[in-house]
């Protein structure tokens, strides 16, 4: 193992240089908190992640969750991840007091969450999901319901799960087909499978509170039709006792990666005798599953992130330690009497530790930068501002969601490649990261599905609205750099790359507006790319404008190194990533069309 | 597991029409074959695979070899591939007549080996490396060598390895310090350590022939003072019986693919009853091991190309049976009420899907080439002829041996998406080959040495001949193209390709003629993704043209879809592919310089 996953001065950077989380604070909700405050809560995560996650990472991977006598049977670290979870108050942190929490800002829990996540990527994810369960229910359901379910829900005592997928429907909502029928108590009768429900069963929780996406008897077809549920393992009744509410957990699955993350398949209602009680409004579900989503395409965003960070820590510190071969010398030859060097000394070593670094931290600083617009637009009281910050969010969601899962999958084959032979080895962590972190381009909607998402919904929302907010916060970003003599270049870049996006996207929009949705969004993923490569210039520039205005001020809070490394960095970024866009734009301008199926089989 | 995992007709495609078997078939090595022949031999493989070695595939990573008291423990099916293999001549097929080989061209070699790889590739490099063992001992070892050692490698008796890599050099094999002390009886006692060495120990063979890289006592320092030993597990002594020769199996590798093909740990030595037998002259290892390189690289890609292959089967498979989702409406909806899709049909899983189609046979196209180039410098006797295919041989081999592995593994990355969260259970098999083909970007010389190779050394090969020669061969395929209607703008596409790619090269070579050679190397890893995409360009338009012709002429072998079929992907590879080159032109020129080491710490 290696013996760091996080650089804590980064993300304290991040947070407070760089995306002003004080000005955050500012507002009412958060009057209780300062810088000092949340410090010390993020310490304190720290802490518990070094003594409670990191140590168990290894041997979770190797004793994965198993199915067992019709139950699940997980990691004892699962249990300590729940109640002292619970306890330390990481599922309620970002609910207001009055639901039990700490009024914490989503920048604030994406930091906390991110250190757990690069500790030990297995274990963060039972909580996760209890609080995106609790959530819901806090926001839709009836004060009884609350009362019922979310005390020990944010104890820690009991789990949380959504259950979205089943066998036949995959990705596709409007196919589910679980059914609900109206009791005269006012309950339903359930009768339905879910697949893929992470966290659904184990040993450590006495009950499991299911939000499940199910259709009332005579409900429309589609999406229209789908009404959200609590559907616990257990039910409380009159005396306040549980009795079984026939949820049978029907196997589990297991999988390359993230072992240690137990996904199960539930059965509701087998024996006839499984009770959901309704959120909110009726044929409403998919609504209240819609507004959690963008904390959930967060999380997922954050999570590879933190695999990416945490591998690119292991990389580096072999790359510190490993002698191996010499430098060249200017015959081009290289001298054996010559001692070997360290592998870290290799240009091409270096220019994967610093792939790595640029797509980790810039993948960083974009998760924080949409918990910061998560913030704003949840606690400013302007309306134009608010809407704004939620415009902001919209359009970038799919991006923190997908940027930082498929690049960080490449950065974390870097770091492996880094090892050598090593790399591919049990005895070496690079491995588990590389197979953890493949499953976060395909968690909460593919790749696929955020890049027709952010092609054909984001993008032309409120008429280019919110492409237009990103435009001006990217110019801002211009504008400032463009007054370091050193980031000139970089500025204009990065001015003429976003003229060049104007060209591009207009093109494909014109295939919408001509009807032809399925050529419009035929190429959504290339865009995906696209857009995010440019996202990301603009995401280094800005870190790297932030340096240089400390280096220039001497307002310095780290070493002049640390600044001029993210100054490298965002060089880098521009040499290496940014110009990945030049052909993209190619691809997303050139009219053959080849991916659309016609009568011709083209898979001989 | 899917049902298929090659498709015998483009193979055979890319033998006989690409790459013309029966030109090669006119030398009189190989006098005795014919088409004919050799399809049954092809059949008989493909049997053998599908009986023996496919059925096993997924078993033998869920059971992987393991280290146990002193030995290491594999599969049932590694006798069976050893012994039916050897009975077979799958270790001995390519060897002369009189070494008790079938004198099979490499292509065709290739082409068997490329099919038992797509079945199952933790089964094939056990006969591979003693393959390439029994090789080295044939070119250079002395007769009674020969005699004691090869006949028994041959009928998969005996295993064969290759020990390079020791535990303090890795890679750079100038450090390597495996000691050889002369004895009086003309052998020599080894002592040294060597990891990493495949196929280096189990049950079903009753003795290992290891090639040793080693140092004489008091040879020079780094490369020049290396030699090769024949170092066997078990020594035969005069009566002819085998007595143990101090070679200790220290311990095997788990890894996180190919968990059937065991990765072992040898001392030599220990007790100091190790000998070794001197392969050829003294100090003149390394040029042996070389001169057997290129089969070995070849081999790389091909297995790679191979996995690639299957994955993509696999999810092709998969995405014909699977319904979910719609097609969308010319309004930009999906209506419910209209039936399922099939995932074939919608133009994201397209993509993916004709992205794996265009890695995978145009890497198999590749290695074919590369093994048509080895079969003609090995077999024309016009000297300036045999030295044109030779170095057209040497220049392609880093990209033989990279582009099938870093791409391969992109294509399967996307073959498991295709599968969405069933891609990373563990009950399908994209998420084994995704960790299976991980291994080939290292195998060999990394993808970073390759590149090295590639630009400090291939490219300057005499004065440049061997690129000049390459671009020509590119040239005629363009004139070719330019016949039809249909094909001249990719024609013409890959024209300018070659002049950028010029202007590219000249201004890297700038470097080197400065001596800058740290400089000049530092973005290899680059050069090669671009080169390599330029060249795969170049066998997409080769076999387009190819299939065109036979469109026009008439003379078809397959149906009209097939040919159909490789013009489409074809159009893909210079829509979705080729644009690429434009960044990475901008990135080698670019004259910023992030990634050699200086005094500033960049990794903060």
């Amino acid at each position: 193992m290696a013996k760091e996953y996080v650089d804590i001065s980064t993300l304290k950077y991040l947070l407070y240089d760089v995306h002003q989380l004080d000005e955050v604070l500012q507002q009412d909700r958060f009057s209780d908190h300062d810088r000092e405050s949340l410090n010390l809560f993020l310490d304190s995560v720290k802490e518990f992640s070094d003594r409670e996650l990191f140590p168990y990472f290894k041997e979770m991977d190797e004793h994965p969750a198993h199915y067992k006598d019709g139950g699940v049977e997980v990691h004892k670290q699962v249990d300590v991840m729940m109640k002292q979870g619970g306890e330390m108050g990481l599922i309620s942190s970002v609910f207001d007091y009055d639901e039990g929490g700490l009024q914490l800002p989503m920048m604030m829990y994406t930091a906390s969450a991110f250190i757990q996540d690069a500790a030990n990527n297995h274990l963060p994810g039972y909580v996760g999901l209890t609080m995106g369960a609790a959530e819901l229910i806090i926001h839709f359901a009836s004060q009884e319901l609350k009362d019922t379910f979310v005390p020990k829900m944010l104890s820690g005592d009991w789990g949380g799960t959504m259950c979205l997928t089943e066998p036949q429907a995959g990705s596709s909502l409007s196919d589910v087909a679980t059914k609900a029928i109206p009791q005269e108590d006012g309950s339903y009768k359930m009768l339905g499978q879910k697949i893929f429900i992470s966290g659904g069963d184990h040993q450590y929780a006495e009950n499991f509170v299911h939000l499940v996406l199910a259709r009332i008897e005579g409900a429309p077809a589609g999406t229209k039709g789908i009404s959200l549920f609590i559907v616990p393992k257990n039910r409380p009744v009159a005396d306040g006792s549980l009795v079984s509410n026939d949820v049978t957990t029907v196997a589990d699955f297991q999988k390359m990666g993230q072992r240690g993350y137990c996904t199960t398949h539930l059965g509701f209602g087998d024996k006839g005798d499984c009770r959901g009680y309704l959120v909110g409004e009726a044929h409403q579900g998919l609504k209240y599953m819609f507004l959690m989503m963008n904390g959930a395409r967060i999380a997922v965003g954050r999570g590879a992130t933190a695999i990416a960070t945490a591998a690119y820590h292991a990389s580096l510190e072999y790359a510190k330690e490993r002698p191996q071969g010499r430098k060249l010398a200017s015959t081009g030859k290289k001298n054996p009497e010559q001692g070997q060097t360290l592998i870290i000394n290799h240009p091409d070593v270096r220019r994967m530790l610093l792939l790595q670094k640029v797509i980790a931290e810039g993948s960083l600083s974009l998760v924080l930068l949409a918990s910061r617009y998560y913030d704003l637009k949840e606690t400013l009281t302007d309306q134009s501002e608010k809407e704004k910050y939620s415009l902001l969010l919209e359009l970038i969601i799919p991006m923190v969601k997908t940027y930082p899962s498929d690049m960080g999958a490449h950065a974390v084959s870097n770091g492996l490649q880094v090892l050598g032979g090593y790399g591919f080895c049990t005895d070496f962590i690079l491995q588990q990261y590389h197979r953890d972190i493949r499953i976060f381009p395909i968690y909460e909607g593919t790749t696929g599905i955020q890049s027709q998402d952010l092609l054909g919904r984001k993008l032309l929302l409120e008429d280019g609205k919110a492409l237009q907010l990103l435009t001006e916060q990217m110019t801002q970003t211009i504008q400032s750099a463009l007054q370091y003599d050193g980031l000139k270049k970089y500025a204009a870049t990065l001015g003429e790359k976003l003229q060049e996006a104007a060209k591009v996207i207009q093109h494909l929009v014109g295939f919408a507006k001509k009807g032809d949705y399925e050529r419009f969004l035929s190429d959504a993923t290339p865009f995906m790319e696209y857009l995010s490569t440019i996202t990301l210039a603009w995401i280094w520039l800005d870190m790297a404008t932030n340096a240089k205005q400390a280096l220039v001020t001497g307002k310095k809070s780290y070493t002049e190194e640390f600044y001029e490394s993210k100054i490298h960095a965002m060089k880098f970024f521009f040499k290496y990533e940014l110009p990945k866009t030049l052909g993209l734009a190619e691809v997303l301008q050139d009219d053959e069309v080849l991916t659309i199926a016609g009568e011709k089989e083209v898979f001989n």
